[in-house]
């Protein structure tokens, strides 16, 4: 598929001056304009800019908030519940990462639960600000329905991911961030652009039956959580998920399972929500709660350094570190540029021409 | 397989006489039958009394210590290292909690990892602890090296559960705890017994080759991580066997990865050792730290009945809540007793005769 190449600093004026369209405060259209770049610097390209328009289209049916009054409702020395007035969830989580890592400098530990809110980005771009400050970092968020519980047919948890971050010493941090779904749709999207099956326990129909079609979802049917099946565990990815929507959404007064309002603008949220928004889980905990961080780091470096040089079942393949491929992809795209596939800079010109923005030329 | 049904009380006061024998002070002994019984009761059989000859050894070979000097060597107002001084998994990890649970009293939540511990029975436990205090509990350990993460043919991590324990209302408690691999050695452990093959992407052979031979973990193979290959997400399990290693162990000092010492007692302990035993990771927050208990409770119950009464693909199958399962089975063995395999009744008269106990009488 074509692509075009962007430099970081053009997309980035771009999508700032969508958020001010939006009607956003210049320092939140920055900062979410920092977490969606951030995204597409770590080569994660379903989470960037290509959101852009779907962020907007939700805006339009007020379903964002551009100006939100984002407040702590509920708090002890290390916990809080954050309203997220129905902000965008790219400046609402920030927020709520901020009170927690606050809480962790002076308690050891910060933890804050956050409701009304929307798509929040990568979770890992919430954790890593924690490990900016030596602290790991924890960051979940729950999503719209599409994954069927084991033995389940009907979609009643989103990919919900959730990601941990943690400092290293001379490498870059341990990052793991992931969907507890098999597979998150955007994989489902690459197969369905290039009119390829997708692998056995991706996804089943809408009667229930295991299938390799990726148009399948869009069909009624649903995405299988981690494990793909009861024999290979799919009640760990379904109780990973339950785990993440618990936390995020019932902890905070969210909506939960099947009322977790859609991300899609073309479908309504439920007409009877069990809480407010989406939720999100924010965790930070200081390294030097425990050892000193010094020690910490070191005896990360050497964990990876093992992992690192396993001996491999294919001599070409080497062990990845969670996080690696991200921080590999956000050096080489701030030297030379973000591609985004052809579709995406249509979608993105065609909104800039709606919005009454400078194009992005090619 | 034939099987023998004993009272809880018979089995308690058996496992209570080994813990006295192996020379723990009596409220040690309690404890450490209270944990290992809640396994049996629980449904857990692997977890249970089957395992206390395997204690016994490695005590015989000094690497249980059985008065052991269970302290804090580190802390802050919500964090802190335990060291737990070689003592059993099944008293340090207890421990543990205790200071996690008094410290979330205070300040909203508490956090504690643990170096130089052994095997700490289930997980679930220890997180119902806090369940017990209206609290969330978490509870993580490392284990023996017996998984090859993504792309290895190496065994660099144990079967690293991880367990998220919640209060609900009306209902007993939702209980995520699982094993972080496809499928544990346990469940090969009945394949081989039954002489049935298991299901593709459980374990390789030591080629890195995988394998439904039951038997190829004893020959040099490896158990898979939750999600058995890349495509259906082996990274994901590798990911969360990763994050519950660096919590337990890199964060405590305990041993990690390869280095972390086997549970069975014929396989010696690394010569060159990265840290002190193995590890824990605990977790308390008091659910009022977010919104009102009551609040809570009741939005769980509501999300319980959703999933529970959800349509699935099998008319005859429900989806099953986390921990419904083991709850069930705990109400019922109170009751009727626990049955446990002909080989397990052996094998704990066996060491009955060599501690100079009474046996079980069948």
């Amino acid at each position: 598929m074509t692509s075009y190449t962007f430099t970081e600093e053009k997309l980035r004026n771009f999508t700032r001056n969508v958020f001010l369209k939006m009607g956003c405060p210049p320092a939140d259209g920055d900062l979410a304009t920092d977490v969606l770049l951030s995204s597409d610097l770590r080569g994660i390209d379903s989470h960037g800019v290509a959101r852009l328009s779907g962020y907007i289209r939700l805006w339009e049916k007020q379903r964002i908030n551009a100006t939100p009054n984002i407040r702590v409702v509920h708090e002890t020395p290390t916990t809080a519940t954050v309203d997220g007035d129905a902000g965008l969830g790219l400046v609402v989580a920030p927020f709520a990462m901020k009170v927690a890592i606050e809480k962790a400098a002076i308690y050891g530990t910060g933890w804050v639960a956050v409701k009304n809110s929307n798509h929040f980005g990568i979770a890992g771009y919430h954790a890593l600000m924690a490990v900016e400050k030596e602290m790991i970092g924890i960051s979940m968020t729950n999503a719209s329905p599409l994954v069927a519980p084991t033995y389940a047919n009907e979609r009643l948890l989103g990919t919900n991911p959730m990601c941990y971050a943690f400092p290293a010493g001379k490498y870059p941090p341990v990052v793991v961030d992931m969907a507890t779904a098999a597979a998150a749709n955007g994989k489902l999207e690459i197969a369905q652009r290039a009119n390829l099956p997708i692998p056995e326990g991706w996804a089943q129909d809408k009667n229930g039956k295991i299938s390799t079609d990726p148009n399948e979802l869009k069909a009624g049917g649903s995405l299988l959580p981690l494990g793909s099946d009861k024999d290979h565990g799919s009640h760990k990815g379904y109780g990973l998920s339950a785990t993440v929507d618990i936390l995020t959404a019932v902890l905070s007064g969210a909506n939960y399972g099947p009322w977790v309002p859609p991300f899609v603008a073309f479908l309504e949220p439920s007409a009877n929500p069990v809480g407010e928004g989406l939720g999100h889980f924010f965790g930070a905990m200081r390294v030097d709660g425990f050892r000193p961080a010094a020690d910490f780091k070191q005896h990360l470096d050497n964990w990876i350094e093992r992992f690192k040089s396993a001996k491999t079942v294919d001599p070409s393949k080497k062990v990845i570190i969670p996080g690696e491929p991200e921080y590999a992809f956000e050096q080489e795209r701030r030297v030379s540029g973000i591609p985004l596939v052809e579709p995406v800079v249509l979608d993105l010109n065609e909104l800039a021409d709606k919005l009454g923005i400078e194009r992005l030329s090619v």
